[in-house]
């Protein structure tokens, strides 16, 4: 995929131009002003428009909960699955109040559901193994994973897409991720989840120093399978097909954050296509959206997943789209400009 | 109008008990969850609502702008109201896409409108005298002001309101209430509004502290005649009368919080019915938030006034209502608990 931002400097200032001659001061429109640019430079035009947003939540199950890393037994991550498909999550109501079309994806969770209307049964394995003790997937089922989020992203009819997840174990295996692919150190990638105890924080922080003592993994592919998750492969491998499609990506809080940190090991050129969400409340989102150079567009203390902030900020890349193509101009409006 | 906050203990903890049994972890929805609870304590409801919201943008001129205090002439205020009329400002197209009425107000334009479709007149003058000279209105003029600001609002159809302005030379105005009001030296709540110059800047604030030292009122509605615009005194009188009606109040940046800050002294329970919608990248506008304890829902950078900032963070406010009506409990989708 093609770097964006210097690659096109006739349409890089063309959008300039346009966005700076709508009727209000220079500037005034703030991050909104860059976030259409960016969807501009991502479309190749600076007329572009949003059609079917899709929202993709991917369920997984990590077999380090073994170790004791989260304050909600692994059973959450297949109820919570089944929430989904009955509408009563977070996700549903904020997907469908703002148009967002919602798929829910089996990454790999540890429970069968059959087949199921609305449930894409992507499974690689009942949960990955616990990476305390051996890698949490084997490199074919990293492939596996990798390979089903990009035929997902291949399928989608719309030009944005949101990344949502849902996996009893996943900050834990996020916060490992991080530690590995940034280097900043294993007590700033912790957080409390779903609400542990300072003492449950600490215990999740010896574990993962312990793992990656263990380890050697250094490639991104590599830390990906040794202490990801089937929904975080899945994801990168999704998020790394939607770029090539010259998709908009909306990424959303910790976890999702950490399959970008691989896929752009992978492919830096993906950032360009991007835009942050919001910055989460679990404790090292905001060092990880600082490693990735990110502005998020929300701060509201969110800490839920599923995509939550994604489908939030949906309304705000709408209103970027929409200030470029239907406000007035000085001209147009016949409206003074500035004196000074 | 009633305090709301100790008020009502039972309702409160109602609130309290329907957010936290949703399915997601404790406090997950951060800031939306303090939303949902307000809007129920304004509505006095458990299962709040909201419909047909509407934006009221008031215009006024200010008779200040003869110092050079603003970046544009003033016959953009004009200008920018034919812009609303013909549907071309940002205004109009963010408050189109979040499905809200807007009505455009003359409280005091230097301008003959005429009869128009979609103007409600109700200028008070021709734009305020310069308060460097004397006060800006007449005590008469702003009780007329404040009168027709109250009965806009008492024919709004809808529960949520959120206001906007337009006024070249507003910010100046709303330094001088701010300072005036707060106490806070003037040179920290003077800003570039539209875009001055660093000396603009520092013109705009030799010009208030000159005039704050001839003036001699103190009382908030005096201040407010002194100093205010008709625009301003027009928005305090609609935000006392809704909030008397129980709605909602969304305050956007940093003129339409000076109208606040008005009637806030005026009537302190205001507070308890209004949502801050963002803060404004204008000098001033966080001390102002600060200093009325209030938390803004968005931070983008705008600074553009016409409640653009209200428009913006209306989905955020359905959010709110839709997860607290809609989301499912752990009982109803029986997802186990937190295990520690």
């Amino acid at each position: 995929m093609p770097i964006l931002s210097p690659s096109n400097e006739a349409l890089s200032a063309a959008l300039d131009h346009a966005i700076n001659n709508k009727t209000k001061p220079l500037g005034s429109l703030g991050v909104l002003e860059s976030l259409a640019k960016r969807i501009g430079l991502i479309q190749g035009t600076v007329t572009p428009s949003l059609y079917k947003p899709a929202i993709l939540v991917f369920a997984g199950d990590h077999g380090v909960v073994a170790e004791g890393v989260s304050a909600y037994p692994q059973d959450v991550t297949w109820q919570m699955v089944e929430n989904f498909l009955a509408k009563g999550a977070a996700i549903n109501v904020f997907a469908a109040q703002n148009g967002c079309e919602l798929h829910v994806v089996d990454a790999g969770v540890n429970h069968e559901f059959g087949a199921r209307d609305g449930l894409l049964n992507r499974k690689v394995a009942a949960g990955t193994r616990n990476f305390a003790q051996e890698p949490a997937m084997t490199a074919q089922q990293c492939a596996t994973a990798l390979e089903h989020g990009m035929a997902l992203a291949a399928d989608l009819p719309g030009n944005v897409v949101g990344f949502g997840e849902m996996g009893i174990g996943n900050t834990t295996a996020a916060a490992a991720l991080m530690h590995k692919l940034t280097g900043i150190p294993v007590a700033q990638c912790v957080g409390a989840g779903t609400g542990l105890s300072a003492e449950g924080v600490l215990l999740k922080q010896r574990v993962i120093e312990a793992a990656v003592e263990k380890h050697t993994a250094t490639e991104p592919l590599e830390v990906l399978a040794t202490f990801g998750g089937f929904e975080i492969a899945m994801m990168a491998g999704a998020m790394l097909k939607a770029a090539e499609r010259r998709m908009v990506l909306l990424i959303d809080g910790f976890i999702v954050t950490s399959a970008l940190l691989v896929a752009a090991r992978m492919e830096p050129a993906i950032l360009d296509y991007c835009v942050f969400a919001h910055c989460s409340d679990e404790n090292g989102h905001q060092r990880m959206l600082a490693n990735l150079g990110a502005r998020p567009l929300l701060n509201l203390g969110l800490r839920l997943g599923e995509g939550t902030g994604s489908a939030l900020a949906l309304p705000l890349l709408h209103a970027a789209v929409n200030f470029l193509n239907q406000m007035a101009t000085f001209d147009s409006a016949q409206v003074s400009e500035k004196s000074e």
